[in-house]
């Protein structure tokens, strides 16, 4: 092995800016544990005017990032522009094709190409790392493929993005309502000015993609998951989980039923004195559930700069180490295509909100809706009378299947008293 | 590489037990994983005729563990007798000699001769494992020498040790005295007829060793850690704490300091709503803090046949797919000697707790002492007047030296008035 490994980086945004910096900063001592030099020899971007505040001196510029592929100077690639196809994915594919390694960030590529990649990857002998796709600095991706690798995974879930996170938090601290807390989070430039990708779920539904494979053997399958996001999470919600003992988080699940593998990303109810509860901000999660070692729980930064060049770089050091695993811990050709979990087959409690007007017999009808299709009701709330106005009902169910609350849902939201579609919220037995 | 991964285990307590049981169950999907078949093709234990619930049949038996290490068939050993020296390290020394791998669970043996045995694993060119042997199931060991390997190190604290754990939860829980409790635990068989190694910090301690080897590359010094056990924590400390916002857990931390490397692990306070102070009953969890990544923390279950058996095969799964890394994360010839900080120039905030009786001028004589050595008070509970009778003190300071705080408590405890030894717990800005 030379003592160089001679990196090129595509993308100088936040993550690749942070990326060369940090390769700059502690080259003492990731020489120290690699024996190695990891030394930025090319990158590229979109203008080449910009100032980064980083020294490029002596550092090769293309402007085309499938270039750096092709430069031979250059050992190994950090794919750092993002997005699922376009100049990323064409880059990734150039440089797995010609050998290279690839270090990606990319969680849209991979969910979305991931099965593909690694076939790639392997057939040419290159490494295709993303740690850094998956709650940020977090070393998720290693545990899971690794570090709890003896392990029949049960369950994995978590809070996959920070921004959402950081969204649900300041609604329970302050009472305010989402439109509101996200234009904030927009000015504080915590959350983009398009959100959709975090709020509507789409950015975590892609990272669970990956620890489903990861966990499971399967190809990712974006596609395969069901996602909501959580606009429609009111501040009245927030405040009467409180009230059960809950607190709502934007959670993703994947496991194995005899249905299927479920891969659900939604808001959901967990008890207060959960673990995963009580992760606030911008803080990420995930809970990798065993057969062997019970329930490990890693919290972290789940975005930035640093965390995410900490991210990055490790999978670097692993490839200046010579180390190679499969990309989804298993073969690429191993990985399994799987049957879906319908949604209508998950089991569960629930959280059901119902705004209705406040006259005799209301509640008779809901609660006929729910004995009509086995729903068995463990709480209600419906505290304040206030007759021909318009009032919460709120209720938790015991345990019954989605098809039967979608059933009684449908029921009731037909009845005349019921004045807007009703609200309901997935309880998760954390 | 052959299809075939042969292993030999010594110690088949819970630990080897719980190994053997997993490799057999999980024999299926952890083939899928590396490709390979783990397989114990030989043990070693003390009784042969002890029922252990194990098909041991075609499996070879030595009584002697050293003869485990040259016997030819096997390819890799597990170590899991335990013991810092006797057979444990004879099995470990003679069979790193032959150039086989070891995988242990043994905190002690490496906490006392890491050093000695990762030069003998590098110069035969052997991988020595030991995710097992700090905080059982947490893959904390690959975060720290891998997934978070890109960042300067600035603080690694935690929880070491579940029988402490459970006992200082279930104190705060229920409000009993701590030899209460223990003797419940013992009972329960969460804490072992001689508790020392883990009431008295010394399991703990050597846990800390290494995770202080790996973080700042140094050989593990357990004779360099301050350690003080959970023994005097009372339960009156215990609400006191808890009045002023803290919970009472016992920590290791290791950091640097301009004084050198600060090794302690004792009881410590910590703010209610740190993320560490959630931590409860027998879980374990460790905060890694990177000049990049920011504060990662990781939790679970930190002992028991499965959760240990978890990390011995995730060492073992490493070890079948090739893969091999420096044992203390940079190479052995590299471990620095460090100058330990001591204790007296570690500044911190401290609670003291003093049995005064109440009569004029007690307080006086307190405060005296505090300014003569620079202390400055933040807060102060004398809450019940009681003249003539044994009142407590309580005090917490300012951030402080910790040679002042001794130079006052020593002057308050020759105070008269003063009747039995102050109680000191460092506070800790987590």
């Amino acid at each position: 092995m030379s003592d160089f490994l001679r990196i090129g980086v595509a993308g100088l945004g936040t993550v690749g800016a942070g990326t060369v910096r940090l390769l700059q900063d502690n080259a003492a001592l990731i020489r120290a544990r690699t024996g190695r030099r990891l030394q930025v020899v090319a990158v590229s971007a979109r203008d080449r005017r910009r100032d980064r505040g980083l020294d490029l001196s002596g550092i090769a510029w293309h402007d085309d990032p499938v270039a750096l592929a092709a430069n031979p100077d250059v050992d190994v690639i950090c794919e750092l522009i993002g997005g699922a196809d376009g100049p990323a994915l064409d880059l990734t594919l150039a440089a797995l094709e010609g050998g290279k390694p690839v270090v990606t960030a990319n969680k849209a590529m991979l969910a979305l190409h991931g099965e593909r990649l690694a076939g790639l990857a392997e057939r040419r002998g290159a490494a295709l790392c993303f740690e850094a796709a998956v709650a940020g600095g977090i070393p998720v991706i290693k545990a899971l493929r690794e570090g709890l690798a003896a392990n029949r995974i049960e369950r994995v879930y978590g809070i996959l993005n920070g921004t959402s996170n950081y969204i649900l938090s300041t609604m329970q601290e302050t009472g305010r309502e989402f439109a509101d807390v996200l234009s904030e989070a927009q000015a504080l430039g915590y959350a983009e000015a398009d959100p959709s990708f975090d709020v509507d779920g789409i950015d975590a539904a892609h990272k669970l993609a990956l620890l489903a494979a990861l966990a499971y053997g399967v190809a990712p399958r974006f596609d395969q998951i069901h996602i909501e996001g959580i606009r429609h999470v009111s501040a009245l919600d927030i405040a009467l989980a409180d009230e059960l003992g809950y607190r709502i988080k934007l959670l993703g699940t994947v496991r194995y039923t005899e249905a299927g593998l479920e891969q659900r990303l939604h808001p959901a109810m967990v008890r207060k004195d959960a673990p995963i509860a009580e992760v606030d901000g911008v803080f990420n999660a995930v809970v990798i559930e065993g057969d062997r070692v019970g329930s490990v729980m890693l919290q972290g930064r789940g975005a930035g700069a640093g965390p995410t060049a900490s991210a990055v770089t490790a999978d670097l050091i692993d490839i200046a180490r010579g180390i190679r695993f499969p990309v989804f811990g298993v073969p690429a050709s191993d990985l399994l295509t799987v049957t879906s979990a319908p949604l209508s087959t998950h089991r569960g409690s629930y959280y059901i909100r119902l705004m209705v007007v406040d006259r005799p017999g209301v509640l008779a009808d809901v609660a006929a809706a729910l004995r009509d299709h086995d729903v068995s009701i463990e709480s209600l709330i419906q505290r304040s009378r206030d007759p021909g106005n318009i009032v919460p009902i709120v209720l938790t169910s015991h345990e019954v299947s989605e098809a039967a609350m979608q059933g009684a849902l449908d029921l009731i939201a037909n009845s005349a008293s019921v004045i807007e579609p009703p609200r309901m919220i997935r309880i998760e037995p954390y």
